[in-house]
């Protein structure tokens, strides 16, 4: 196996399947890089116990100057190759394996030997059928991560809250986060649907997916089985485990009906609550606390530390209309649920200090909404 | 105390105080910022046991925008009120100090209530007199602190090697640090000294100073007295303790004469290193080797590691003269060296592969010259 490629461009693919491979694993090998050479091209693959990646480096690509001389396959430590190869002097290296999986890199004055292994270890990855395939915009699923991932619970006690809940049909595809403390739902209108499916997909996947999907114009298809989901996009495919288990019912828990309803635009509120945290932080129950007003369009925020001080602070709203108000909640859910809105007008949606809240766009109700417990508090 | 300020230009020198006030610390109100408010302007004040740093924001300063409406002092808890101040929504702040050294902060519709304390209860500074004083140019200074402090001990068990030696006379300065594996020598020469000065300021005072001198363009004032030291620029007081001992006689460390001597560029020799050591740090030694072979013109760098590879790279020299030779050392006292120097042509000088060899500019040997022990091996 041997073959010499663009060192800037190899890194570019080389950094993708990075992202699945850990640093340390009960499967050595697993903290390998598997680079498998044809005559078409270098495919790279990292795993882990979740997420496969695999990337493939066409010799028709001109950026990446490709030169296969023999074909072959090796499995490198990725760690230590990486830092190799981001360190070569040379815009190009050489990559040669020798006897018993020595690999010899050179590039410009350098050479490197490397001890590698035999790619026939390296565990084969699922295969998934091509029948099952959708088709999702990058940027649409990469804000459909983004705005449910937040909400997916980080605690192992219930393994199936730590998924975001796919659900395709005919009416296209709803998506839902919860931790029992907050959830996030996002619902897509998808064209041509034949057939339902019903899977729970690792947050953890969805963020490292997330981040690739950034800044890509291109559709992303997605194919699923029994226990594994496959998101193909350009020359890579991300594959992740799914949960097992049944998602809980969600649809009962979002409230219809509001007594109380103000609006204002997300990025100021995300200042307040930014301001307030740093008292709550400071104290032991972190919560902060707002009072509506609507007789006098009044929105006051307030947090106290004993501690520390207190602070409060009148919010620049839109409108706010329905009944008194008084209730408090953890600022952090808050926060991150701001994030997710970006730079929009929302509303948020009360019926008492006691039930849990609604956010969601002052545009939009039906394809994005999140839902907030409140603290309850004696103040 | 009650005073209006610009928060940008208020955060820039609150910044600078912040690097000398600890975030936890055994005498509490030493964790604080002590603010002082007289009608010419507000004095900043942090301090931890070894450096303490004051900065005057005087009223004539219209980036400041400073209005002052009633004089007095209050410490607050430093981390924490600059959080406030980042996070503030206006442009400037208000600042009223009320019953019992409660603060209130205000700025557009965001109030905070800070719990502050007596500035009675804050440490004085030392006063240093004002007869002994020298001048630096602050980046002349800031280059010197870049080029001895990399040499200094992190060990307290020789705890005056963790400063640096600092000998003025009618010569002018002489900057000296080791760890005793190896060294770094600045010389200085400044003119209309009187009086000769002897003095230890440990290396992290310097490293904290030599971040506020960077971009600086004024000279820096130096007064000194049995166990401080003062540095003076723009508005900022930078105190700092001097290390107790006399610090060892290095000047016969030196080698003066060489067997081999090779020139090359700081940067392909630092770029080298840095590849070798993938190499070096995957193995229990640490070193790498250096085999000069003057006959051939050749300088070959090389090191390896059983578990995951080898590596061997000729370097790009100017010139190799002298001796054939066969040496190995610590890469990474290799690397702090070869920073130091910056983009610059380089003459290496050893005399055998166990005696320690200087590293220094090719232009100038006299004012500032490195020296590395080899590590002795049994290749």
């Amino acid at each position: 196996m041997k073959f010499t490629i663009n060192r800037t461009a190899f890194l570019r693919y080389f950094n993708d399947v990075s992202r699945a491979i850990p640093s340390k694993t009960a499967i050595s090998i697993l903290t390998g890089l598997k680079l498998d050479l044809t005559n078409d091209g270098l495919q790279l693959t990292g795993s882990n116990a979740d997420i496969s990646i695999e990337s493939f480096l066409p010799v028709s690509d001109e950026e990446l100057d490709l030169q296969v001389e023999s074909v072959g396959a090796v499995v490198l430590s990725a760690r230590f190759f990486g830092e190799v190869v981001k360190r070569l002097p040379d815009e190009t290296f050489t990559f040669d394996v020798q006897d018993n999986f020595q690999t010899v890199l050179t590039s410009g004055q350098s050479e490197f030997t490397i001890n590698g292994f035999d790619a026939n270890n390296y565990p084969r990855l699922p295969e998934i059928e091509e029948q099952n395939e959708l088709k999702i915009n990058a940027d649409i699923l990469h804000d459909l991560i983004n705005q449910t991932v937040l909400a997916v619970s980080n605690q192992e006690s219930r393994p199936i809250l730590t998924g975001v809940h796919f659900l395709i049909d005919g009416n296209g595809l709803l998506a839902v986060a919860t931790d029992s403390h907050r959830l996030a739902q996002r619902r897509l209108d998808l064209e041509n649907i034949t057939g339902t499916y019903n899977l729970v997909i690792p947050g953890k996947s969805l963020l490292e997916l997330g981040r690739m999907l950034a800044d890509l114009k291109e559709d992303v298809s997605l194919k699923i089985n029994e226990n594994q989901v496959l998101f193909s996009f350009g020359n890579t495919k991300f594959y992740s485990r799914l949960l097992e288990g049944n998602y809980p019912d969600t649809t009962k828990l979002i409230p219809t009906d509001a007594n109380t309803t103000l609006q204002l635009a997300a990025g100021d509120l995300l200042s307040a609550i930014d301001r307030a945290s740093l008292l709550s932080h400071a104290s032991r129950s972190n919560v902060v606390r707002l009072i509506l007003n609507p007789a006098n369009n009044v929105a006051t925020l307030s947090s106290t530390s004993p501690d520390v001080g207190t602070t409060e602070e009148n919010l620049q709203i839109a409108t706010l209309s329905g009944e008194e108000l008084d209730i408090s909640f953890n600022p952090d859910y808050m926060k991150d649920a701001l994030r997710a809105f970006g730079a929009t007008d929302i509303i948020l949606a009360f019926t008492t200090n006691l039930r849990p809240f609604t956010l969601y766009p002052s545009e939009d109700k039906e394809h994005y909404i999140q839902l907030i417990t409140p603290v309850r508090t004696f103040n």
